[in-house]
């Protein structure tokens, strides 16, 4: 398959719940246009970021359908459409296709390992045949999937197996196992990259695009960075990484996912809390989190500069 | 919850599949009549045996049904629930106290891992309230969810937050951890064990009943083993679980839920292959499987002596 | 090579350190006589128990050679000379000859992981050549080594390539692995149970000897446990296991070697503190630990019974 | 401790083995006089390509005076003493001082894990303190040692308590935390970058030093690498790191570091085989490593301009 390669940033977006823990789809379009007017390029639904393993497949279906309408065009939506029930992720995927979703991707079952690469290139291709329209991204993600697989054996072999294999959305931190499987075949495969905290050394290693949870919440930091780093200014470009790096290491004193649904509330985009098995942030912890984010600058260098006078 | 404590040998059911991969429920009556002859006195329904992960919330349904009418109260019928997405749980939950199962039972999530007691305790109570009439069982199955967290430790506090917990179906090598839980509260939780392979140190520690997926193929093999350690023949309960232990790794030279499937073929009930991510036994794999099986004997120390007579 | 196989309560002694942190051989002989008298069968010195890789070679040979002297032939003695430098390893064996000591063990290497069956026969054979008059015991231990290789698969080669393998030191949860070793050949090696938590059903499984650090502390109590499990009196065995378990799980509540040190100084055996990287207990931590020890009766159910009188 | 910092590469040398398997010290004055002309700034001895753990004391002491002779002052020799027994450490460090080495470093016990900040900094003290007036380096590698704490909090205590702390040898893949250590008090700590195979993205994030085995056999290579990447030719750099990355696939169809003695063998370096428990390569082997090499253009690109030429 044919397809443009993914550039800039995708956020992974998170699943807005109401107060009742449904899906408020009401909350979709704001921080969708937000989410473009800040430079995303793109959109990843139903990921770790959205809680897709968290939610039925009506509910997947329904928030996938949601963010394809309100992107309306301006940026490609990718669905992730993994789950244990590779009949459900097939199901999933013939949905985005029907919605004009951009792509799929999805991750491997998790409940039973898939211990062996010919393993995964028939998961992979059962759920890729769900969208034989669209291009597919493997989902790389070895500390949720539990399969560390050797994704350059994987890729050169499913690359011509699964017609619409496109890539992979590359969740680990081995930037040489990135390198390689970017440069495979002339690059004949769209890897991104998926740990924000090492973009930078990933984007010198050669990555073009990027997909990840904090560009939800910081993405004109981000995008400073990759200007920073195309124009060479290096020092400046480690800058906004460690910046990037602080704001992760305060995330990362509650629980992440249902903190950056918390920040997103501070930034006016109410995302509600988390399903289980994800414990939402107590009042008392998002005080306490809103605190330590202003005291390391967050609210100034996270937002663009329209923004940052608007806001005033 | 007051309920009878499980007692004897309950099978882990298989999910029969049909040569299209769909679900053959024509195939659940013979195999639970077979099942109940031999002497089990419960199903586990839907559990890692089952594939409960792999199949959609439908066919979940579809099988715990058939398996209920197939029981027809003859052995009571226990669904296991477990869902990535707790509200998929919980309806299924709800699905298995409608058709009149007996019990549910339910794995947490294993995408997003559970951390911590107070977090297991939250979703298991979610899934719990889907079927407040039904005796429901944590699963503890540490190597396929990730969460190894004391059980010890959840019991005491799970056991005042969760009406209808009656107790864990222990699937673990850690026999101190089993008694522990056994013997809390003067013996107040039904704890079921789960490593057919190491059944006689179970009943040495105190178990009573025990969940298994051997007990499909070999249920004669375990009542001699308790009949044995009952009547204080220990020697002769250690030969019997010699027996097993043998034929467990004959069977782990193979996939082993599809090996198991396949045996289940050659005594006769036509369980078909197993569900990606796990992968099926090909012709030649299973003539080898039943040459080893017979070279140790198998088919003749799996059978009941009726059976052992009336296939001559 | 023929050897007497190992019976009963095995202790995996500790190593006395003066104030100062180095080894007080003083404290050798007392403990040595107390343990015999208490009833066990046999001294496993620098074991993990005894904190053999936390020490230098000159001190384990010291404190090896001072429990062969304390012994005096009363109960045999087994020296664990495991160490990253097999020639170090080689040598302790050499000098364990030297001294008298009745046999030798040893852990693989720890820092390099020994990945192959074959490696782990190339590793072990270097080290037991260096006291080729010894019965061999192979220490199995993969929560420390991190080697989980099959050690059936090891016993079946290794038995005929390392001259004196007798046996193993069983120390994982897994019984059925234990059984499939205990029966191997006819019961052709001596392989020895190493979870004191587990011993009930470990004896009923088939262990004869048991190797473990709580029979320091608690030797009458565990013969207790043999003895009505001998007798057919299994509630009566499960009670003394439950104890033990009881016991167990308090003693985990600080760091697990460094208090049962200070419960041997509660029972009149001064052992100090231990090495680094293992942290000694405070004042404070003692204080706590004999008042948890004596709320559930320690002190009472672990003595002999003519002890019992005498501290009176 | 005030200490100038490491910059560019340091061989992490490797201990040259006799025939009989004896350290053969008439090997290192050619080596070392062979990585200080293809241009390392410092060699890092008896690390884990050292096989330090796999030698006893007196064998590491002998390859650690023989690589400070031969070094002779030209380039900075750095002495690893990490050691289970952390008396021998520390008297590994008072050697090590002894004979003039320039810095020290060392792991913390592996077989006892390190479980806590607290208790890492109790250990590392111990060992520096036996080489007071040398520069000391904790050498975090998680994948060998098992400890896997947060080296940032463990450089935020340590740097006032051991008080000639001066950095850390980071080998893991983290590069946010990489730069979190290197960043942290205003870059007060010397952070050296251990994963040859992703230097690249390390020099990027803020690296200034590198210690690595591949430096011994390809330091041409790697310095063509930086000195790319500092004159911003990245495109160019990101070639030379692919070449490493394949070099090093090549290199791990092999058991790793006896490969990397072999191919030092083909370069004119005789290190000889392995200790157990690392398996030598046979004859065949080598020559299938040496026939791969030579197919990836291994041996003229691991070369200077200079040797390029005299080999012709």
């Amino acid at each position: 398959m044919n397809a443009q390669k993914i550039d800039g940033l995708v956020a992974a977006t998170y699943t807005p719940l109401g107060d009742d823990g449904t899906i408020n789809t009401a909350a979709v379009a704001p921080i969708t246009n937000h989410l473009i007017q800040s430079g995303v390029s793109g959109l990843y639904v139903c990921g770790s970021t959205g809680e897709g393993m968290s939610l039925s497949s009506d509910e997947r279906k329904t928030i996938a359908a949601a963010y394809v309408r309100a992107a309306a065009g301006r940026v490609p939506v990718i669905v992730q459409v993994g789950h244990n029930s590779l009949a459900d992720a097939r199901s999933l995927a013939e949905h985005a296709q029907q919605i004009g979703a951009d792509m799929i991707s999805a991750t491997c079952p998790s409940y039973f390992k898939v211990g062996t690469v010919a393993g995964m290139i028939d998961c992979m291709s059962e759920v890729a045949q769900g969208a034989p329209d669209l291009p597919f991204y493997y989902y790389h993600i070895p500390a949720l999937t539990g399969s560390a697989l050797d994704v350059v054996d994987f890729l050169k072999i499913a690359g011509d197996r699964i017609a619409n294999l496109v890539g992979l959305k590359y969740t680990d931190t081995k930037l040489h196992e990135f390198q390689e499987c970017l440069e495979l075949d002339n690059g004949r495969f769209d890897v991104v990259w998926g740990c924000d905290e090492m973009l930078l050394g990933a984007l010198a290693t050669g990555a073009r695009g990027a997909i990840g949870s904090t560009y939800n919440i910081a993405a004109p930091l981000y995008q400073r960075l990759i200007t920073a780093f195309r124009e060479g200014h290096l020092t400046e470009a480690r800058q906004w990484q460690s910046m990037s790096v602080n704001m992760i290491r305060t995330l990362n004193h509650f629980p992440f996912h249902p903190a950056m649904k918390a920040v997103l509330g501070m930034q006016g985009f109410d995302m509600g809390g988390c399903r289980l098995p994800q414990e939402s942030l107590s009042g008392e912890d998002i005080s306490r989190l809103q605190a330590e984010l202003e005291a390391i600058g967050f609210f100034e260098w996270s937002q663009t500069e329209s923004e940052a006078v608007s806001t005033e």
